[in-house]
C-alpha cells in the first residue's frame, strides 16, 4: 500500500469545490490522484450550501486548524486576496508544508518573501493556477524552457477583458453595454475594476516575468492601462487596417547581445494593443487566454486555453498537488529541493522607463479635412526619426476628419516629441487615441 | 560547489549540435544549464565538419564508449531510427543511466519494453523532443494534466506535410510541385515517405495517446492516410465551404460514462481532415505544429510552436536533461521514481475498428448534371441514418458535375453502406474523394 498524501484546503468556493470534486472522483484520472487524501477543509461559514459534498467532519471555520494539522502535508490556498492569505501561506511554510495557491495577487506582491521562506523550510510553493486558469504555463516555463534565453512573453491573460473586447469587435457593441451583460452572465465581477483596469493582468505578467527571466519584478512599477477608455472607433479602425485589439500584457528583455549587464533590463507593460490578424494571439477570443513565449533557441511557442472557471483552475491546482505528491515519493535528503520546481530567482531584473521601450505606435488625430495635412504630419515624424508604416484618413466630412498613424517600431520619446509639434498645427484639433501595436 | 551532471551524446547532427551549443553557452539560461557537463560524444565519422565546436578529446566513433563511461549520468540519443538506437537505449538503462531521446520511431514501437527496463533500473527515459519539436507537450501531458480525464488529443504534428498543405492552400499549387520545392528548401527529406504518408504523425500520436490515456498503443494498428493522394480540388472545395485541410492525428476515448470497461476503447487515426476555419488548429500554418487536448475538467487547451528544427528540438532535449538534473539533486531513496515523470502505463487501451468511429465525413462524387440527383443521393443517406450537414453541387458543365456532401457525425459503416447504393445510380459516375471533418 502506497502512502497517501494529505491535503488541507483553505477555501471551498468554486475553485476549492472543483479541487475537492477531482480528488473525490479519481477514476479515469492519473492513478496518483487516488493517493491524494482530503484531510481538512477551512470554510468561512459552516452552514452554507456547498458545490462539493464534503463530510462535515472535515470542515472547520478556522484555517489555522487546517495548517497546523499534522496529517496535512500540502496546504491548498484558494481564498484569494492579500490577507489573511499571505499570513496563512507563510504559516503553512513554517510548519514544513508545501503550498499550492491560485492567488496571483499575493504572489505578485509577496512572491519573494514567500519563496525565501519556502527555500528555508525546504518546501515547494506551486502556483500553476495563478496565471492562465487551466493552461499549463507556469510549470512549462519552469521545467520545459530552462535551456532557453527568453526574449519576450506576451499574453492575453485576463478572460473578462478578452470577453468584452471580443464582443465589442464582433458586434460593434459599446464597452458599457457589453460590460453590463458580462456582469449579468458572471464573466465580470460586480466591481470589475481589477479586471477592466488591467490590474489582474499586471499581477499575472509580474509572475510570468519573474519566472521567465529569473528575477523578482517590482509589481507596482508596471505601466498599466486597462480598457475602460477604449473607444469603439479605434477597434473599427484597427480592424480596417488588419488588426484586432486585445488587452496585452508583455514582458520583454532589453538586454544587449553581450549579456553583461548586472541587472537585466526589462520592458513590462499592460495595455490595449493592436495585433495583426495573422498573429496567433489575434484569434484568441472570449474568455480564453493565451501566452506567447519567444526564446533562443526555441523560437516561438504558444499556450492556449480557458483562462478561468472552476474546472480549468481546479485542474491546475490538482496538477500542482500531484507534482508535490510525485516528488515526495522520492524522499528528499536534508531538505534539498528540485531547483526547477522551486523556481527561486537567479538574477536581478529592472523595469526600464516607458521612454526606452521600442514599440510600434497607433495614433488617432482629429484634423481639419484640408489638403496637405497628411504631408505636414508625416514631415514632423520624419524630422523626429519616426518612421511611418501607414497613415490613413478616415471619415472626412465638413466637421473634419480623422487621421490614423501607425509607426514602425520606435522609442515612445520620439513619438511624444513629434506629437508636441503636431498638436500646434492649426489643422490639427487633437490627439484622440494612442495605443501600441505588435 | 554543486555537483555537475555528466551527459553523453549519441549523435552530433543538427539536433545534437544544437544541444551541445546550449550546454556550452549557459549565460542567460537557467543556472542549472551551467551544471550540465558534456562528457563524451559519439559520432559516425570523426573527420566530418561539425556545427558545434567540440573538443576532439570528447569525440569517439564508438557509442558504447559513451554509454559505458562511468562519468556519464544521462545518455542523450539523437541518432534516430530503430536500430542501433533501441539497443543503445536499453544498454544505457541497464547501466543505470537515465536516457533522453528525440526518437519517436523507437518510442512508438518499443516504448513499453524501454519503459519496463527503465522502471526496473530506477532511471528515467524522457522524450519531450520526440513530439512537436520544441513545443512543451510531453511534460505538460505527464505533469500538468494528470487531474483530468482526457477525452481527445488532436494534433498537427508533422511539419513537412503542414508546410506542403499550407502552400497548396495559399497558392493553389499542386502537391508534386510544392513537395519538390520543400525538398529543395530542406523542409522535406529526399525520401519523403515517412512524412507524406503519415507514418511520422502516426508514431507521434501513438506516443501522445499512450501518455494521455495511460496505456500502451499498438502502433501498427493505427489507420494512417497521408497526403500523397490529396487532390487540390478538395482543398478548394473545403475552403469554399469554410474549412481548411490539415493532416490531423487524433486519439479519442470512446469510453462510456460509467468508466467500467476493463480496457479503454480508443479511436486513433491519421488522415487529411477538414477543419473549420474558426477552429484554432486551422490557423496553424507552415512547419508549425499544434496539439489540442480536451479533458474533464480542463476543457480545451492547445500547445503551439515550431514542430521541428535544430534549435527547438535541442530546447526540448535540454529541458529533459534539466529535469533529470533537477530531480537528481534530491537523491532518491532505493531507486524510487517520480510517478509523473516516469510515465509508466496504468491501464490497458485498445484501438477500435474504423467502423465504430463516429465522425463527420466529406465525400466528393462525380455525377451527371441532371435534376434530381441531389435528391436521390440525399434520400439514400437518410434511409441509412446518415444525417447531412450540407450537400453542394460544384462545376456543373456538359461533362458532368461534382457533388460535395458533408455529413453530421456518424459511424463510417453507415456512410459506406450508403455509398454502395449511391454508386449504383446511373447518374453517379463515382466517388472521387473521401475525408473526415472535425
Amino acid at each position: 500500500m502506497v502512502k497517501s498524501i494529505g491535503v488541507g484546503l483553505l477555501g471551498l468556493g468554486t475553485v476549492g469545490a472543483g479541487v475537492a470534486n477531482i480528488i473525490q472522483t479519481p477514476e479515469g484520472r492519473h492513478p496518483l490522484v487516488s493517493e491524494v487524501e482530503l484531510i481538512r477543509v477551512a470554510v468561512k461559514d459552516l452552514q452554507r450550501q456547498r458545490k462539493a459534498s464534503i463530510s462535515s467532519t472535515l470542515l472547520t471555520n478556522d484555517p489555522i486548524e487546517v495548517i497546523d494539522d499534522p496529517s496535512v502535508e500540502v496546504v491548498v490556498e484558494v481564498i484569494g486576496g492579500i490577507e489573511p492569505a499571505r499570513s496563512l501561506i507563510l504559516r503553512a511554510i513554517k510548519n514544513g508544508k508545501s503550498v499550492v495557491t491560485a492567488n496571483k495577487a499575493v504572489i505578485a506582491r509577496h512572491g519573494e518573501e514567500i519563496a525565501a521562506a519556502a527555500k528555508e523550510a525546504g518546501v515547494y510553493v506551486l502556483i500553476e493556477a495563478a496565471v492562465g486558469g487551466g493552461i499549463p504555463i507556469i510549470e512549462p516555463l519552469k521545467q520545459s524552457l530552462g535551456g532557453n534565453r527568453i526574449q519576450k512573453v506576451s499574453g492575453i491573460i485576463n478572460g473578462t477583458t478578452n470577453y468584452i473586447l471580443s464582443r465589442i469587435e464582433k458586434e460593434g457593441a459599446g464597452y458599457k453595454d457589453v460590460l453590463k451583460e458580462a456582469q449579468e452572465l458572471g464573466y465580470a465581477e460586480a466591481d470589475p475594476a481589477a479586471d477592466v483596469e488591467g490590474l489582474d493582468a499586471a499581477d499575472k505578467i509580474a509572475i510570468l516575468s519573474a519566472l521567465a527571466f529569473g528575477g523578482p519584478i517590482n509589481r507596482e512599477a508596471i505601466p498599466t492601462q486597462g480598457i475602460t477608455n477604449l473607444n469603439i472607433r479605434d477597434v473599427e479602425y484597427a480592424n480596417k487596417l488588419g488588426y484586432g485589439v486585445k488587452l496585452l500584457a508583455v514582458a520583454e528583455s532589453l538586454e544587449s547581445n553581450n549579456h553583461k549587464e548586472s541587472s537585466l533590463p526589462l520592458a513590462v507593460w499592460v495595455q490595449p494593443t493592436l495585433i495583426p490578424k495573422e498573429h496567433p494571439l489575434a484569434e484568441v477570443n472570449g474568455v480564453n487566454n493565451a501566452i506567447f513565449v519567444e526564446g533562443d533557441p526555441i523560437g516561438e511557442v504558444m499556450f492556449y486555453g480557458p483562462g478561468a472557471g472552476a474546472g480549468p483552475t481546479a485542474s491546475a491546482v490538482v496538477a500542482d498537488i500531484l507534482n508535490i505528491a510525485g516528488i515526495s515519493r522520492l524522499g528528499s535528503k536534508n531538505n534539498s529541493l528540485d531547483p526547477l520546481l522551486e523556481a527561486s530567482s537567479w538574477r536581478s531584473c529592472n523595469l526600464v522607463k516607458a521612454e526606452r521601450i521600442i514599440q510600434k505606435h497607433y495614433l488617432r488625430l482629429k484634423v481639419e479635412d484640408s489638403p496637405g495635412v497628411i504631408g505636414q504630419i508625416g514631415s514632423v515624424f520624419g524630422q523626429n526619426g519616426v518612421s511611418i508604416q501607414s497613415i490613413v484618413q478616415f471619415d472626412a466630412n465638413e466637421a473634419g476628419a480623422e487621421i490614423v498613424v501607425i509607426t514602425h517600431a520606435v522609442a515612445l520619446g520620439k513619438v511624444t516629441a513629434s506629437l508636441e509639434v503636431i498638436k500646434t498645427f492649426k489643422a490639427v484639433q487633437g490627439l484622440s487615441a494612442q495605443m501600441v501595436c505588435i
